[in-house]
């Protein structure tokens, strides 16, 4: 028999911690890193992170290409600047504007990048037998955990996704099953933001708990 | 001018903090919630950890429903037995043995239910331009968040995914343009294993994380 009364309790002390992590993390554009290189057991500790995420039937399904080099990083931007264009074209007037102004990714500035692909299973998961896209979830909860673990080492990480997951997939020679879920660039900054930039910049407002709650039914 | 020198820095022992709750934090099922209720305030901090959450655009495409009336969880549990028993004919002759046994959710043992739903724009979303499936990754990150969050507070947490999502709406009455992203059950614990049940149980091993690291290209 287990001893049930020996399972790890946290202090308010350390929920404070927690809590102060999961405000202060930022999603960092190329304004913002540095060169600096992220050393090894940085890395290793913010990948560490990213496989304690919970995953449907133990599947793991996660898989990362870390991209350092600048030529592979220059393929990769050409296919953001690519389907930028295309998407600056869907914001209009005034909102058009901001859109060009702003700075959405960080692929040649940061000193890192780690794309994050689903490895789907051969055989039925245990939990996926229903909901299909629950391996691909667990592969974000992964990344979730990265970007904690990074803002906890003082290391700023952003999530580029205008980019064709088919020509990444080709760039870093991925096999055609696997799905490019994120493409994340890592590196130290010279200052996180204290809010969003988009609720600074007033694209978007913040949306109120209370509004987002119902209670037994939806609409109550 | 912002003071660039003032954004808050994180020290190893609060980084060693965030690291124990992301290996300690379980999925939690049935076998392991006890009724108690879970204080308003706590299920406050819990779904504030969730809005904290990073989302594309800032389109904080999150809903909530909270559930603890016992006729609803009961017709929730209803779509899980039919999908469970689907899925149990998918595994065979010693597998489905093992998956007969295993309790794989906690519907009406915890106190609280939770379902987490994605709510499409009606607009382009920033960021969502390209890759479609962002807006439901942004509702996956907040999920992880309540699941740290949860864990630090000593609350444990559990993801449901043998569910028709279909019926889920239908019940709980949510508007068709909506998608089920988690279903949740949360209470106190008697126990947090130690590790994943199912790594225990010898269901799947535990992948290294050299195994699913490649340099540059994939492969390498």
């Amino acid at each position: 028999m287990e001893k049930k009364s020996e399972y790890r309790r946290f202090s308010e002390e350390e929920y404070e911690t927690l809590s102060q992590v999961l405000q202060h993390r930022r999603d960092v554009r190329g304004n913002r890193f540095s060169k600096e290189k992220i050393p090894e057991e940085q890395v290793q500790k913010i990948l560490q992170a990213a496989i304690w995420a919970p995953s449907v039937g133990f599947s793991q399904p996660w898989e990362f290409v870390l991209v350092t080099d600048s030529v592979v990083r220059r393929e990769i931007h050409d296919s953001f600047e690519e389907e930028n264009e295309k998407a600056a074209a869907l914001f209009h007037e005034e909102r058009n504007d901001l859109y060009q102004q702003l700075k959405l990714e960080g692929i040649l500035e940061s000193p890192l990048n780690v794309a994050v692909f689903y490895r789907p299973s051969e055989k039925p998961v245990l939990g996926q037998t229903t909901m299909e896209e629950m391996g691909k979830y667990s592969v974000v909860c992964a990344i979730q955990n990265m970007w904690l673990a990074a803002r906890a080492l003082n290391i700023g990480m952003g999530w580029v996704s205008i980019l064709d997951p088919k020509k990444v997939k080709s760039i870093l020679d991925v096999p055609q099953d696997r799905e490019l879920i994120g493409y994340m660039c890592l590196g130290y900054v010279d200052y996180f933001l204290p809010e969003p930039e988009l609720l600074r910049l007033n694209w978007e407002k913040r949306k109120q708990l209370e509004s987002l709650i119902h209670r037994e039914k939806y609409g109550c």
